[in-house]
């Protein structure tokens, strides 16, 4: 299963960054790295593009030895002890932030993580589990939009199972909460799912892949049609303080970010999710009735996007 | 104290503002807010000035029933039990960001903070304690603008005990490292102390007073010299990419922070301490011997500034 991941993230990978430079006209820089603990990755990044401000596609494969504080910032499990664990995590994740404030935001993560018994210890427990999800952040919500990028979502989900799609995106609705601004979201969410192993391999395996080949049909779409989109000053700062809410919840909330920190994983590759630019304003309140305190209302009040 | 430290820091409020608001020509607009537990507090931002980006001075006095966790947070002590704890803490905090990449940005925190024994446990422990300190976080160093910060802040604290500045400056050193940055700090550091409880109220009081007596002369003279500083367009960058770091600490490591977070305050009062602008540029390196490779070294690699 090692191996047959590693494989289905690289193709991804390689599909995704195609689709994404047809669409800007600028190409993605690749940089390989190894960690020393054990593995590497690939970090693929195109900043400044045409279209896109950053866009960043990481793969992953690391193993070796990992802290108890590290498995428990991974997995949300407490009590895990105070022996090193011996791990293996393959994975694949991205980020895309346009230029267009009218274009939303893409993250995407899709990844598999095995444990061993501690070192020592004789046969003991051996656990793996699959995880991922596909998520949207726009500045400002159309909903044909969100209509298209979590129906895409659902049709892939329920070729594999019927129940998927709203289990998940109820976990992604609970997932990507900002709680110190009174439970916003960053956006609009899409699919979340984490721990998964309570069916063969073989089919989560299948369900991730065709999860990943959902994004390009689901999101660049999206970004073609906004991002010549006319925009006032006013929406770009707007676009720039969600950015800054993106900010909050991946350095604050998210698992991945606070694992790759506490780890020691490559910064560069854990804070690429970080968009290019963002802004804090003091105390910034939409007008009521405004396109502004709508998205802030889709964010608070998860919406159903589809039947 | 709780009365007398309260009408410090308001007149520490007026007096730095006031210094501000002449440098850069236009005003602090003031919020009044209340905290629903108990208490409340002050917010002044200057927010586009001429000279300052975002400059805010906050003053709070909340009191009520406090977390365990959150007092974990606010002291890094470990074991604090189950009991929720009656605390008031009173306390000033600022930050202040210029326009100009040359002009560095400065914070203070000074505050008093006093728990009660659990309700319903009859007399029991009691704690107090001050904490504070002033830092500055400039984008490119200039030798004489530390020695002069360093020492302006030297001084005050020599007047009370000599061994103060080489002990308080020494953890600011190590309170303001960036962690997964290769322990970089976000700044050249200042003082910072923390617990303090073991000499009387009455001269823990003064040494804050003067304390933040200091902030102007130490810092308002750096402002005022470098606010016309001719600058480039990639010298903004690099200032825009070092508030970044300035995000990436008070997410992710700063005590207040991370305790107002968790203890749910005035979201915007926690957070005014963000500049208004930040930049995260993928995997950005400083040439060799450049003046940002200078300002890497002194955040890596702590610097003498005043004998």
């Amino acid at each position: 299963m090692r191996a047959r991941f590693e494989k289905m993230i690289r193709a991804a990978q390689d599909e995704i960054c195609g689709a994404i430079e047809e669409l800007d006209g600028q190409k993605f820089q690749e940089d390989a790295w190894t960690r020393p603990g054990g593995g590497g990755g690939i970090s693929r990044v195109l900043q400044g593009g045409d279209v896109f401000e950053k866009a960043g596609v990481n793969v992953s494969v690391v193993y070796g030895q990992m802290p108890p504080e590290a498995y428990r910032a991974a997995t949300g499990e407490q009590g895990a002890g105070k022996d090193m664990i011996p791990f293996f995590a393959a994975g694949i994740s991205s980020v895309m932030h346009p230029h267009n404030p009218m274009a939303p935001t893409v993250h995407f993560n899709y990844r598999y993580f095995e444990t061993d018994a501690p070192e020592g210890a004789e046969g003991g427990p051996r656990a793996w589990w699959f995880g991922g999800g596909t998520d949207l952040t726009p500045s400002y919500i159309f909903d044909d939009d969100a209509a298209h990028f979590h129906g895409t979502l659902k049709d892939v989900c329920d070729k594999h199972d019927e129940a998927f799609y709203p289990k998940f995106k109820e976990w992604a609705d609970e997932y990507f909460i900002i709680k110190h601004r009174m439970n916003e979201r960053r956006g609009i969410g899409g699919v979340f799912f984490d721990d998964m192993n309570d069916r063969p391999q073989e089919e989560l395996l299948a369900f991730a892949t065709d999860m990943a080949g959902a994004v390009v049909p689901a999101y660049v779409p999206l970004v073609a049609k906004h991002k010549d989109d006319e925009f006032t000053e006013e929406q770009r700062e707007w676009q720039q303080m969600r950015r800054g809410r993106y900010v909050e919840f991946n350095l604050v909330y998210d698992r991945g970010t606070t694992f790759g920190l506490r780890t020691g994983g490559r910064i560069e590759s854990i804070l690429m999710s970080l968009p290019l630019t963002a802004r804090w304003q003091y105390d910034m309140q939409p007008a009521e009735g405004s396109r502004e305190a709508d998205a802030i209302d889709a964010f608070r009040n998860p919406r159903t996007w589809v039947a």
